[in-house]
């Protein structure tokens, strides 16, 4: 009886501690996808304005050239002038019926409808992204040339992290040397490591019906890939500055008549392809994917694409890229301000290092521009985790500490709530006068411990101490430990064997699974 | 004459190059002390309000114990409520007539007046800080005691570098026993080591004045010690939640009556001495530094005190430290805001790393922290560079590498410019009508080469091709060379002989210099 009674009094509290070792609810877990930024803008209203005025002029007075000749008829229909310097000049009012037709919510479905993302207002969504061609060997501080084997384990990996919120093809399989197999099996290894979104980015636009034959197979039937497309195309439809890239251009055109949601990129580079100022960077990219916006509209009105803003920074002590750099953060963040000015779901790149390996300038390089896109509310954190080299080198490791660094940087978007009860008057008082002079039992420090703080994973937060009694854990070695454990187990997104069967009977698949 | 000719033509850019090759003047440096910060908010205007609310109704009601009677005389006098209970209350009318005579702007002064700290709205300072009780041997993973010597090296590698403005004591030298002792040396050693704003904190109240007399002698006087004090006094004057720290209370007595600064430093620890929501946290801390602003200026009013909001994190798991989170990011920059809403000069703690290495978690760590710091304009950023183990560990090459780290993220908080000139839609009009198609030539490029970009100096930008041909760099070994050059040279700050040789006979001084 005893017993019980005791069991009984401490029931509160020992239910307390049941409930937190479950796992949360997502609505309570601390950070999830979709947390909403805001609280950080590089930019004043008039600096948005400025940029604004500034992209519509440079769109009316230097516009692009070299569109394909059925762009053109697109966009000449539409209102636009093709010049006979071979430029289309967009008119103001243009620009602005195109804004007003524009999709302004976009989803993103995952091929599991958990992993959907809702890109609109301030919501930040962290993923890979990229076109790295080595993969590091951290052991062996080492690039070699990426694989098809490489990709499907980033995206395994991928799926298993909770604070990567997407999937953009980080790596090229460079061991495919036929581009249409390269874009077939690119899909195929991406789509079978993760249920998460997908982007790829097609070659050449006669690879396009084949690879959306595939997703169909995938899918189930067309209708099914129409109604919940789950794989986005990155479309690099111009070359900076102010050019239209013609063949992507074409891929573009064929992924709307698909039903495939498409990422508007415009990939300058401050200092080389574009002005190297920040401010007349984000101008140029700004007009760049305006003039995309034009172009999709008047295709399909209200197609989902992402104005995909993505300027890039030189080091102009040798023209090569940064992408670890503070300049980078600050481009990444303006724009996402002018994604927001449009109401338009927008993405940019961070999380770059120029590092070689996973070590402390990484750290800071990928830490530096995620929390700062993060807090600017960008929607889509494109090349958050992983990338080093400034582009050119993917490393796995790097990519699974980046889930407790992005974790991180999720906290940082969430904020501080300030309601009475985050307040703590009345916990304040209760502690001060008469109380424990201490908050470490009480309700109100139990009950936040899960909802308010995350923990990372890897990480290590241990004293001196302890840390000389576990080994002087490496934390490098601990994250290949956890990506053998991964890729050691049986990958969760696999497609179903019937239809797995069939693609592979239908297209040439490289990956053994 | 051809010849001349040439030259003469290649004059201009020639002329150019030659002047980016020479040292840039002060204020065209891309970073600087002082850069203005302020473009992230993590709290709205509401909820600053509500904040500044729970904190006075806390100094109303709660109250802090435990003054001591001088302080308590003061303060009564001025109009605090001493309660039955033990208990100073703070009716606010007192705090605003207290907030109206607090200094607004401070200067912290250098020995050299050319590392004068001008504390004013955003701008943004970034020194050292703390009381690491080890450092961090990083070739042996090791952690071992720190000494004086370790101060003394910590202060010239300070004084050598762009982005540390400030040396508050980042460490305690436990080879110095005699509490008095270690007071004197402490000061001795960071004034040998750097000619910057140096920040010290005494032991006991009855060791100021002989330490004191020290600084009149390294000032040369007393009166020029008094016009410009370069030592300020970091005082924790608080033992959270809500009691006056009775020993600290009387040493910053003393300090004041001496002329010297003091940082009014309220450390509580989240989930632990202070509230577990990062709002209460913040109303904790925001009311014990009001209460430490009616000390002060009850005292003696517009004396310089640093309004020192230093909440710190609990990992709630454990109750142990965390100041590389996300949360403690978090709390530093909502801190800043409330520094600016009472328009006081403010300070707080970012940078600190968990981890126990100078490795990817202390880069990600470092740069979260310092930089939403900035980006918040905190005045004063302490424990920015070298801090490891949550406060427990200095790294010398950690220290190094935060001048990189610093810098980028100073040029995260000189932000965006937009002019019509950085808009460049002239230099895109003549890059893409008729000209080059790319902007690395211009003119444009060049003249903001330096003036708007900031290169790191050991952080590696190489392609993975040039890093292997150099031999694949390591990062903590090319910081540990530059640590053993600093170290290696004279210092630059040492008293000049003859006042050497009169602190020598008349303090026990234990550096050998």
């Amino acid at each position: 009886m005893n017993d019980q009674s005791t069991s009984r009094r401490a029931g509160g509290r020992a239910a307390r501690r049941a409930a937190r070792a479950a796992p949360l609810a997502e609505n309570l877990r601390p950070v999830r996808a979709g947390l909403s930024g805001g609280t950080y803008k590089p930019l004043s209203d008039i600096d948005i304005a400025n940029i604004h005025e500034a992209a519509l002029t440079a769109l009316e007075e230097i516009g692009l050239c070299e569109a394909p000749q059925s762009g053109i008829d697109y966009m000449v229909a539409a209102g636009a002038i093709l010049g006979d310097d071979g430029r289309i000049r967009f008119p103001r009012a243009l620009v602005e019926d195109m804004l007003a037709k524009a999709a302004k919510t976009i989803t993103l479905h995952g091929r599991d409808p958990k992993h959907d993302l809702d890109l609109r207002d301030d919501r930040v969504h962290y993923g890979t992204a990229g076109a790295a061609v080595h993969v590091v060997d951290v052991e062996g501080r080492n690039y070699r040339d990426s694989t098809l084997q490489d990709l499907f384990d980033a995206a395994r990996i991928v799926d298993t992290l909770d604070n990567l919120h997407f999937l953009q093809r980080p790596l090229v399989a460079r061991d495919i040397t036929d581009n249409y197999e390269l874009d077939l099996n690119t899909i195929y290894a991406c789509c079978s490591g993760t249920t998460k979104h997908v982007g790829t980015s097609f070659v050449e636009p006669d690879f396009v019906p084949g690879c959306v034959d595939m997703l169909h197979m995938i899918a189930g039937d067309e209708a099914t890939w129409r109604a919940r497309p789950f794989v986005s195309n990155s479309n690099c439809f111009v070359v900076p500055p102010m050019k239209f890239a013609t063949e992507s251009c074409e891929v573009m055109e064929r992924c709307i008549h698909a039903g495939m949601p498409v990422l508007l990129l415009s990939a300058g580079q401050a200092g080389a392809t574009a002005p190297a100022p920040i401010a007349g960077a984000i101008v140029q990219a700004v007009a760049e994917c305006l003039a995309g916006v034009v172009y999709v509209n008047s295709i399909k009105p209200g197609h989902p694409a992402i104005f995909g803003t993505w300027p890039f920074v030189s080091d102009l002590r040798s023209g090569a890229m940064s992408g670890g750099s503070g300049e980078q953060a600050l481009l990444t963040a303006g724009c996402a301000q002018m994604h927001k000015f449009y109401g338009l779901p927008g993405g940019a790149a961070a999380g770059i290092a120029d590092a070689k390996l996973p070590d402390m300038q990484a750290g800071w390089e990928q830490m530096c521009s995620n929390v700062m896109a993060g807090l600017s509310g960008l929607n889509m954190v494109y090349e958050a985790a992983g990338m080093h080299a400034s582009l050119l080198g993917y490393c796995m490791e790097s990519l699974i500490l980046g889930d407790d660094l992005l974790g991180q940087a999720l906290r940082c978007v969430r904020g501080i709530e300030v309601t009475t009860d985050t307040l703590s008057l009345e916990t304040m008082r209760a502690t001060c006068m008469g109380g424990p002079g201490h908050y470490l039992g009480s309700d109100q420090t139990l009950s936040v411990m899960q909802t308010e703080y995350i923990y990372p994973s890897l990480a290590d937060r241990t004293s001196p101490k302890e840390w000389a009694e576990v080994g002087k854990p490496d934390l490098i070695k601990a994250a290949t430990a956890r990506k053998d454990a991964i890729l050691g187990s049986v990958s969760a997104a696999v497609l179903d064997p019937v239809t797995d069967q069939a693609i592979r009977e239908r297209f040439n698949i490289h990956l053994s699974l």
